[in-house]
């Protein structure tokens, strides 16, 4: 499974980097190189996170701890569910204007980061447009800051994936290994479809489907294990999950794509559409929603939607996402003592 | 009493929107709609929190709970008021920087709320520049967290309100039903003039009097309860607490007030006025001040100033109103259960 | 000693203003006024915060206090470091964006300043361009806050000298009366320097050297009670501590330094320079670096650089200068009542 999951990456990331030498995380940079076991272990621990009500229970694992924000790249929203988890774990929070801080005064991007481990700096939370930039802090800047990888590039958000993990775990009712999952839409431009196909085929997956039209395809695709579809009534069709990914405008302005309107006849998830998968599929999307383009309002607000809890989810994998490195980070540091 | 108070507003807000079924405040978004015990209820609380020397006390009523400051409408001051209330109750603060936030992105500010939500705020601060903004959160969007108005276009600016009547009730030395009030200036402009007249006359105050230029007056306001006045020299005798407003420079540009000089010697409070009121008359201002247009220095400085009493207060009163209203809604969840 | 500490200041401000009637700390304005009894105070407090292997010990010292960063000229670093202190020490943190607060709109820094004092504020951290500006706070406006000058104009970066003494004392094996200190590059625009000069010689240092070329040096600095070198070799030669300031690009592009190499040519702290100092002499540099400018490399990321030391350690000071102040406020405020 693993090894279908590394076909993905164009990048060849070293996959043992974000383990300490017990095998537990003491990063959180992707889904790549992690096991089974480990993504379960995440999920396991995000459960213990979760109250009646979409409740979060509080846990001041990180009590005393210093987690820095580093949003290279503007995303209120994820920035905004990193910083609700970690105040949840009791941390103190600090969001580091990274843009306007000493690299403009000339100074390396490498010395920032120690100068900010040095000011005692336990996690970094990492949101860049270069695809590896996370792995390459914890490979060769900060070993020992906690480093959680927020999205990087079109590479990875595999803090998304694994909220889309929990959501699925939670609400389907049956194991990965029973499940068809389509995601549909930009998968070219999209982190969150990369992250996504490599936690459901390392958790076991019965079957994961792409549809989408080919100018929002990469190439070589189909050998990622994955099966391709460019119609997406024949690729929702027998589908438990389906998940809609978001479109930039700018994207669907293409020779084939003329407008959302025609983005939304081919792959809108309307409600005819969702009918053509089992009963009671879910449907999830990361958000933001262009409602009329990617998916339908009705759809997106009805029964099967889980969208929203989603979000919530999201603050309860974070805090284990955390918690987690944060603790192989000392055992990291005892070992070596 | 509260009859009057309804006159005032123009948009007809449902007045009880703001209570939960057991009739306590599970919201926070106007004076209307309020009774003399709901308001004075939000005073006790408030008084509570006042130790001696405008020191704070500290109470833990909000530990665990998320509070979101959205400000559609940057006010750094009303923001850091809330920030600092919110922070002596152990709450969790986010300022989410709502302009660059997904609405940026297409995504509706429905859609936004609704992640926030799910982000598993408790409570929005909320600061909007349209009229009835919060209201329509509480109303349509997010019911189930605690909305507290921290000002609205020109309709209310409640907490400002509270404040400003803490202020009364601790220095005037007498109660509400003995005491003539006069509130001066721009009237027309302003969101603290209207929630100041219907939280003095909802607390059964003697006489309301506006004192205002007609340009700076809306049509109609003699209907609203109060005393209107042109001159002010006549508006401010007798009276036991001045309450001066803040006076935009572009607003003062009109035909019958050709400067901020003019504005002073025809609507200043200066220190001739002020001795035409009653002894040991209380004067206050909601700041930020124009020293010498609406106001004299030394007035503003001088032994019957409030002003930076009320600043003080204003903290109180809003761990008052967050923690009321946070209250209100764990209650509206019990009953629901 | 003190005396000569005295001479650097062109501004003459009054040196007992930061000492309450007990004689301690109740702001942390600038290191002049304050003797060698005080600077240890504060130097030993700072180490009760340091732990094993680059560790901070959180300590509740400011738990329920409110900490309000007023930075009138941007700096992510500084700011950030004392973010980071204030909250090890449990305080409530408030980063007031006071460019856009109501000084904007018309109000007197005054006002703005006794505005956020009413919203019980405890301690301002202040950093601003001009001068003397933290000074005139504590001295005019708000001496009831404690103040902590976080850098001002040309004048003077306290918390700067005293990470750098505790550096120093924590690591040259030997007492200041014994050591030799050169400090290098910008003395002219640097706040570092004069903080450096005043610190060292009222602790007792042997002999403070600076090193540079005339036009980065005030007039008149023979006067100090420094030892002034325009050749860098024979400035470096036998001594036990090298402090490189850091150059702006701007300030190179003069008659004498047409470029950042000719800099580096004279006046870079190269493994070469080095080796003309003491053996195992400190390197130390306030950041952020120009690598490359006014040190190599090599000597930055070198055995005997202290660099990230300094900013690990600017941590616990920041903590000392905090809760010094702040006990030295309360105390104040008892001899008052």
């Amino acid at each position: 499974m693993q090894k279908s999951a590394q076909h993905i990456s164009a990048l060849h990331l070293p996959s043992q980097l974000q383990l300490n030498r017990a095998g537990n995380l003491q990063h959180f940079l992707g889904i790549e190189g992690l096991s089974c076991a480990h993504l379960t272990k995440i999920l396991d621990t995000a459960e213990t996170f979760l109250g009646e009500n979409g409740r979060i229970l509080n846990n001041p694992l990180l009590a005393g701890r210093t987690v820095m924000n580093l949003f290279f790249e503007p995303s209120t929203r994820t920035r905004t569910t990193f910083e609700v988890a970690a105040q949840r774990l009791s941390a103190n929070v600090l969001n580091i204007d990274i843009q306007r801080s000493s690299t403009s005064k000339g100074e390396t991007l490498r010395d920032t980061l120690w100068n900010l481990e040095a000011m005692t700096a336990d996690v970094f939370v990492v949101r860049h447009s270069a695809s590896g930039a996370a792995h390459f802090m914890a490979q060769s800047v900060c070993p020992k800051v906690a480093i959680i990888n927020a999205g990087d590039g079109r590479h990875a958000h595999p803090t998304q994936a694994m909220l889309d993990m929990l959501t699925i775990r939670r609400h389907a009712g049956r194991p990965f290994s029973e499940l068809t999952i389509a995601i549909i839409g930009d998968i070219k431009h999209s982190r969150v479809a990369r992250s996504d196909i490599q936690a459901l085929q390392t958790l076991g997956a019965k079957e994961v489907r792409i549809i989408a039209p080919k100018t929002l395809l990469p190439t070589g695709f189909e050998t990622f294990g994955v099966k391709v579809f460019e119609n997406m009534d024949q690729g929702v069709a027998g589908c438990d999950v389906v998940i809609s990914l978001r479109i930039q405008n700018e994207r669907i302005a293409s020779p084939l794509l003329a407008s959302s309107d025609e983005f939304y006849k081919l792959y809108g998830l309307s409600e005819a559409r969702l009918k053509l998968a089992n009963p009671n599929a879910l449907v999830m999307h990361p958000g933001p929603m262009n409602r009329g383009v990617e998916i339908a309002s009705s759809v997106a607000d009805g029964p099967q939607s889980l969208i929203l809890k989603q979000v919530n989810y999201g603050i309860a994998v974070r805090m284990a996402v955390l918690s987690l490195a944060m603790q192989g980070q000392l055992e990291a540091r005892e070992m070596q003592a």
